[in-house]
């Protein structure tokens, strides 16, 4: 068996769960589901797969002290903070880069820091099966998510129409987010699966399709590997390099044009989480369907999720179908179907250089 | 002329303005509309019509220190705490006591303590008419404010058909809080004017209404003025007499009832701000009508009322016609529509033992 590594992306900036969420304590290090932050239950649900010391995490600046806190026992020369966002190809190549220092034989998989999957022996048979696939043959596995709707947040990925193998599919093609009428056609289909972001391959075999599809993004990575070899400080060489890399999507760059993907069945329950009314859908509600957190004291109203933090009281008379977020410096209160404006305010309150409120 | 004094009634328990209002500081001791608390301008008002010696405030024993805090300059011996709450003819009683161990020959004027009044100079034109009206005669004197919409929170006073004097106008009669529809008729009638609380009269005219009209309030205050006379302290007296009064409103238990009452008609700008809608009134709106005090930021959303104390801010996404109001330690979010319910809120937290969030 070939040497086992995993590389977490734990890169959010923290705008979709503002005000609960900041820069300096975004989703993947709040216990946003379940009881430990998100990045400690996706290290933990790794146990078993890969050694500890096997595992990189690749953030940035402002997280990355409170990363190296939320996972005890990892050595802290494996938490990599990216000097500036460049998007998941860059960041695919940087973890690449890492593993391929300590064996260029080496196969890896790359997991989102801050999803919730229920069923840890499930998801570590799956991620088992992937590595296995992987390792036997310069292909690039990702691991897909059975659709329960036409959700048009998530990029899919379709099968081959046929396939011999029951474990690992052909992947025919990755496909960016639909709109709502392609996204039920393809729910109908049955060949079209959730692409999660999980990915598992040889450092070799991601290599290659970075030469064979991006070759701008190789040659960056390529300055980054010769600046280490060369004993520069992998700080000094992605403060270097980093900025200058193209900023595009892994999916985009490669995962759209490689032919030699595949794809294993996720046989776990998976949830992305990203927004307010998602994390809602984890938790108890009310005959009235309201989801509550902390103290909070309702009169009426239905479809409500509200958290208070701390001693503090919320009290919601007659309202209907809002997310209600009390921090100690700031209070949200947005309509359930204006998630996707919470963004706009975090941007708004930079513009207003309110920074004491992002971070 | 004879002497005069004013009787301030400063008795709210701050349950309407919840959660900025609490217990220990109702509306009365805020400055819910304007620089300093609604008491400290009310007092301030009458500046030049009784001097400060001759105002009493009635209010209760949580709220005694800060009324006399929020009051500089008047003798703490004019504020008096009621042992309990026993509407407002016990107090109007407790008044007349006061002043008249001061002169029974004396005036005196009844303010409610938390009203808005714009035009301080036609006020106290007004209230010296009333004076010199209820000085000149035994009559009871109302100050009547000129109905604007067809409000159902108010009393009415209807004026009697004929009336010689263009200052003073002889009452039809005292009328409580109509329905809509008959709100409606007594606005097109001309001859209904609302009652806000404003009363003025002689020691000697008001004792005997009391007589005439609720010999039960009489006795009680016999008994607090016979316990004074024999050298019993204030508080002492209240303690033993005032919880066996029986609990009425001055409007039932004389105004209604009484055939010599006249009405001053007011001619400054008058507002009981009775509720956080009432109080959005006095303060500008943007162009989509949110009204906003405090560190606010508001994407999109209409009619809203937010407010936020201290540092914290309040983001609303998408709201509309919503009350938001922060304080340190409690959130208030409310359908504008349902404001009556806040009391209903107030009370929850009460029966739910969470003091701290009332006090």
């Amino acid at each position: 068996m070939k040497d086992r590594f995993l590389v977490i992306m734990a890169g959010g900036r923290g705008e979709r769960f503002w005000p609960q969420s900041r820069l300096r304590r975004p989703k993947h290090l709040l216990p946003i589901v379940g009881k430990k932050p998100m990045l400690t239950q996706t290290v933990e649900r790794a146990d078993g797969v890969v050694p500890l010391n096997n595992i990189f995490i690749i953030t940035n600046r402002e997280q990355r002290d409170a990363v190296i806190e939320a996972v005890p026992g990892l050595p802290a020369e494996n938490v990599v903070a990216e000097p500036v966002g460049r998007d998941t190809a860059a960041a695919v190549g940087l973890a690449s880069t890492l593993v391929k220092m300590r064996n260029p034989d080496a196969v890896f998989g790359l997991l989102p820091a801050d999803h919730v999957i229920h069923g840890e022996k499930e998801f570590r048979k799956i991620l088992g099966k992937a590595f296995d696939a992987a390792e036997k043959d310069s292909v690039l596995v990702t691991i897909g998510i059975e659709p329960t709707a036409p959700a048009t947040g998530y990029g899919y990925i379709q099968l081959a129409e046929s396939d011999a193998d029951e474990t690992v599919f052909r992947v025919k093609r990755f496909v960016e987010k639909p709109d709502l009428e392609t996204a039920k056609s393809y729910l109908e289909s049955g060949d079209y699966f959730w692409n999660a972001g999980m990915f598992i391959w040889q450092v070799k075999a991601i290599e290659q399709a970075f030469a064979d599809h991006a070759p701008e993004i190789c040659s960056g990575i390529s300055e980054i590997e010769s600046g280490l070899v060369a004993g520069k400080s992998l700080n000094a060489v992605l403060e270097e390099v980093y900025p200058k890399i193209q900023r595009i999507s892994i999916d985009y760059a490669v995962m759209e044009k490689a032919a030699n993907v595949v794809m294993v069945k996720a046989t776990f329950d998976w949830d992305d989480v990203g927004s307010w009314p998602a994390v809602a859908r984890h938790f108890p509600a009310d005959q009235a369907g309201n989801v509550t957190r902390g103290d909070v004291l309702l009169e009426g109203g239905t479809g409500n999720i509200v958290v208070s933090e701390g001693e503090h009281l919320i009290a919601a008379v007659g309202v209907d179908d809002l997310i209600i977020i009390h921090t100690k410096d700031a209070t949200l209160i947005c309509r359930k179907d204006q998630a996707e404006e919470i963004k706009k305010v975090v941007t708004k309150i930079g513009d207003e250089k309110k920074w004491q409120h992002l971070l």
